[in-house]
């Protein structure tokens, strides 16, 4: 782990060395309190640069081509000469045995290229653990120069909010319809949504997909005006990752709307927000944290528990105790 | 408030004192600290008492007739000279305006019965409030040598998981339904059953009830077996809130369980756990509590999260600073 030290990973992460932000990502990842405070050095060290990256957030069942058009608009990206980092949230990845991004062959072209860096998700039972580990993977890649930052995640439970929460724009990326059916889209997930993509726009299914955008778009029309967002967004556009169609266009509208929230300082209110609510979240977490972690309070906890179990003392009575405990 | 204190209310509560028990509720119910205080005092004072009664929770959608039914089987349990008290836990109250049990004239007989205490649910959005309470309302109801305590609740989110936490049996009251389908019950709630009453198997309606009891006894059977059951249980039976009819056998069928429970300690397990369960979610909330209360620490809180959104700090090193404040 010497070369995992905070003062030998923070130089080569500013230069944008791969291997080192693998390495600064694994250690944030890390459970171990050595590891957790290295980990709080390293960010510490490398906040000053300043750097941020447009973040962007795409969800999206199995099945809508989700590699693909990962693969696809990355390399785009890549192709006009930026950098992209991409990231998964995937809660259910411990229980489901393999996470999603875990396979790098499926995105074999995009993992080979110098711009792109892709992570998978870390095996992690618990959501909120998942969402600061990703945030700080998310500042790890500002630092390490990324322009652009995708943060991947399946279209299941709570994951979309929580990937919500950490980014300037929300993808979501859909299959074409049959029929004129939604795809019980939520209406929470659609009032997060910034942009839809109606993927597979191509061949035989191109008319379906036409029409399912124009689905989305009526759905999208009837959702209430937010001030954060410039005329006609919330927007519903076709993509064919397979056929590299659509890619450029779609870029264009997220950076459209990332300058115009810029512009009117929208992106730097969402972000101070964003930041403020992690904040709190992790102060509460760690204050849980302790409960379960520290020896002397797990201690207090099981005494005082066994006396509440016992019927010797009520559970309020007890919990007042360990309060006041607590407090001194 | 002078009538309110703990050595005022406690001899008399004792005493099986209903409007001393009701003044003692609305005690448990109120968020001044005082009163909390003071609450706790009280549940000190009379969790000598050593007495238990037993803790059955009623649920069941709006139009199943209900309050009928409670009304029927605590009349009936009165006739037979037991205490009957129904507490109600509705997190929806808040809301809708007003609560389930509100309108006491829904059960005119039972709330005239000396034997019976009816206590609508306490105005409260928070579902972790409203539990602390109720079960502090059982505490109390127990003191005040009630035989049986009935907790209802709506069938609706998680109100009914929580009602299951601090009960000795789980009663879900149904309709007949048409036809052989049966009504939605999520599979989470029918595994809480331990009893499923069919209810208007009365008139016209009969043939439908003894159906839906045979339905629903076939999908109890493929549950699997719970080793706190004795043969039989689950169980599913028709009942007539109007015709006050099986209300004796239903009766019969919570006591066989509930002494089977006793006998082979499955009750006494099960209340220790849940008093565990309910000490350590105090002790959390608590916590939590002291984050939002405390002055000091909410201004600290302000502080720095105001630092965080300014791009000051990271989140998560001022949320290190912050519990570094909170341990000392």
């Amino acid at each position: 782990m010497s070369n995992r030290t905070p003062a030998d990973l923070a130089p080569k992460l500013l230069e944008g060395d791969r291997r080192a932000l693998a390495r600064a990502i694994t250690l944030v990842e890390s459970g171990r309190a050595d590891h957790r405070a290295q980990a709080g050095e390293l960010l510490e060290m490398v906040a000053q640069s300043g750097r941020q990256a447009l973040r962007i957030g795409l969800s999206g069942t199995p099945g809508v081509g989700k590699s693909t058009f990962i693969e696809a608009f990355g390399l785009m990206l890549s192709a006009q000469g930026l950098k992209v980092a991409v990231l998964a949230v995937d809660p259910s990845s411990s229980r489901s045995g393999g996470s999603i991004l875990g396979d790098k062959t499926r995105m074999e072209r995009l993992s080979r290229d110098p711009n792109a860096f892709i992570r998978p998700s870390p095996s992690q039972t618990h959501l909120g653990g998942v969402a600061r580990r990703t945030r700080e993977a998310v500042s790890l890649c500002e630092a390490a120069n990324f322009d652009v930052v995708l943060i991947e995640t399946v279209g299941v439970g709570q994951s979309e909010t929580l990937v919500a929460e950490m980014v300037d724009l929300f993808v979501l990326l859909m299959a074409p319809a049959g029929g004129d059916e939604l795809q019980g889209v939520k209406r929470g997930i659609m009032e997060m949504a910034d942009l839809i993509l109606v993927n597979k726009a191509d061949g035989d299914l191109k008319p379906a997909a036409m029409r399912t955008v124009a689905d989305y778009a009526g759905a999208l029309h009837l959702l209430r005006k937010r001030p954060q967002d410039p005329k006609g967004f919330p927007k519903a556009l076709p993509v064919s990752a397979l056929a590299d169609e659509g890619l450029l266009k779609a870029w264009e509208e997220m950076t459209t709307l990332a300058d115009w929230r810029r512009e009117n300082g929208y992106l730097e209110r969402r972000r101070a927000e964003q930041a403020r609510h992690w904040f709190e979240a992790e102060v509460r977490e760690g204050l849980l944290a302790r409960l379960r972690n520290d020896p002397a309070i797990r201690a207090q906890m099981e005494s005082l528990g066994a006396t509440v179990a016992a019927g010797e003392s009520a559970p309020s009575a007890a919990a007042a105790k360990m309060l006041d405990l607590l407090r001194n």
